[in-house]
């Protein structure tokens, strides 16, 4: 008999929610068997929605949340306030083990709260990272950590390589994945407080495989397979890698429509340009995992449309299978310092 | 009678060193009489650039200097021990004001090790910051700190904003810049301890025109005139600028050279996508001020060529004739607080 993998979906959360939402969820179970999705949120908002829909009905199960958290609420408060939205039912479930995971385009500071206070961290783990995977010329790239703890120590981001390193031999299939960490420069001696006291940890440690330094430039040459950087930088390098994306992608297309000339050009070679630049659509990749929790949270772009809700659900499929949280305990949580827990 | 603005030029700096730099020189002589141009480097190597170009025999002047400080070595220990090197020499001349101001595409380290040590810092300007200018979709922003004070701390990023604002009022003519911090969300409570303690002091700041926090994603739709941040993350954010923007760049190429019809569509399109796309070449904007300094000190590119050389001497020429130092002195520099001096 197959396993099947629960996946507790935040039908509120989003931009795109519920539509895209629900029909993410129908697309998912209806091109898999080993999936069982918790559409969690206003029941009859989401049942309407999907009725819309043909899917195998043992396989959509919808979990009534009235409540909703808006994008713009105080994340801590909300949580503390609203037991009934989607976002705490659904976490309820990962640390009940109704789900294996929760998956989310709802507000970043909020999944990031819940993750931490609801479903609550793996023993030994310091500090949970928010690790997006980010396109590159040769492939893909994990980043790690994206925003989930400003401030960091150097023994975050060691567990932070490590984590990173399991995620992308496990689940993204890259053998002996490269880990670098940010940096300003490529030799050893440069770099801010945290990156030279950071630098010696990696570099000793036994687990991971450790390249070095990356400086930004080298990032989208794909210079690495794991990069490690604290929140903050990495918050920084994630969201102008999509403003930057979208301005230049912007900027060509209105040069190719600037004359006749040119538009028909672009006419011809639209087709070939579109294939090209959906390698850097960062949708295919699903959502960013918050690593190190007992279940897994993912959390999706906040514009996400049905596809990246599909991938979200699958890439929880290869977290379970995969035995990801185990890997973790086994090689990452630190039993001997426990002094956050 | 016109001024003359004296810039010492580093003819040894740099990837294209001294075919194009030479060749930077006499196209600035060429095109303005205001200028006179101290090309500094190995004697007989810069003469044999210059008897290929006939030019103005009063306004470039060579200056000997027999070392050259490779891109590799270690800033403080080849500007101790290479005095007869082309940066060392460059640079006493601002500080014996027999230059106005000092132009280099060697290296950074050293550049920025030099500013400081041998021309100073103007009394009362506690960090020298670099502060690049970017593209934008609608125009240019400075980017300041951009590598040259790791770890700062909240006043001096105070400084940072009040000398960008005058930069590019006074430089670059944008009247009444917006100043924004880099930050990882737009609400004032976010950010890391760095960027919390920083942020009062530039909202109470009545000498600048602060709009608050900016998240990199709206960096290139041009979402502020003077981005504020420390030499890590400023970095982080110019370096992923150039990696990011020549590999999207190199991807659409290949798109479009797939098969024949996009092939025939580029052929079409490139003359409207060149244009549209050398907005975004950083090379006509000239190079990096290091601000706060006693004179001007102005690292270009590495991979500088002509046109950004000959930029960065006009850039000289309107640093001078605005007196930007003069108003650094009188708005920016801090008479009551010169600890670090």
């Amino acid at each position: 008999m197959q396993t099947i993998t629960k996946v507790a979906l935040d039908a509120m959360g989003g931009d795109n929610a519920p539509a895209e939402i629900v029909k993410g969820a129908v697309d998912a179970v209806s091109s898999r068997e080993d999936i069982k999705v918790f559409l969690v949120g206003q029941e009859d908002v989401v049942r309407e929605e999907l009725q819309k829909y043909p899917y195998p009905q043992e396989r959509i199960e919808v979990v009534d949340a009235p409540e909703v958290i808006e994008m713009a609420e105080p994340p801590v408060q909300a949580i503390r306030k609203k037991k009934q939205s989607s976002l705490v039912v659904g976490m309820n479930m990962v640390k009940q083990r109704e789900a294996d995971a929760f998956v989310s385009a709802g507000s970043s500071g909020a999944v990031l709260v819940g993750g931490q206070t609801i479903v609550g961290r793996i023993r030994g783990i310091k500090r949970p990272p928010l690790a997006p995977i980010i396109p590159t010329e040769t492939g893909i790239s994990l980043l790690i950590d994206c925003g989930a703890n400003v401030d960091a120590r150097p023994e975050h981001l060691l567990q932070f390589a490590k984590m990173g390193s399991v995620y992308m031999e496990n689940v993204v299939g890259i053998k002996n994945p490269r880990v670098a960490i940010v940096n300003i420069g490529a030799e050893e001696e440069k770099g801010n407080a945290l990156v030279k006291e950071t630098f010696p940890l990696l570099k000793e440690c036994e687990d991971i495989n450790f390249v070095g330094s990356i400086e930004a430039r080298e990032i989208p040459h794909g210079g690495a397979d794991v990069i490690v950087c604290e929140a903050f930088v990495g918050n920084v390098i994630l969201k102008l890698y999509e403003g930057l994306s979208s301005t230049l992608i912007g900027v060509i297309k209105a040069g190719l429509m600037s004359n006749l000339k040119s538009k028909i050009g672009a006419a011809l070679a639209l087709p070939s340009l579109k294939k090209t630049l959906k390698a850097f659509d960062a949708s295919q990749y699903g959502g960013a995992p918050l690593l190190g929790l007992n279940g897994l949270v993912v959390k999706t772009h906040g514009s996400s449309r049905a596809k990246e809700i599909t991938n979200s659900i699958y890439q929880c499929v290869t977290f379970r299978e995969e035995n990801i949280n185990e890997i973790i305990k086994e090689r990452v949580a630190d039993s001997k310092n426990n002094e956050e827990e």
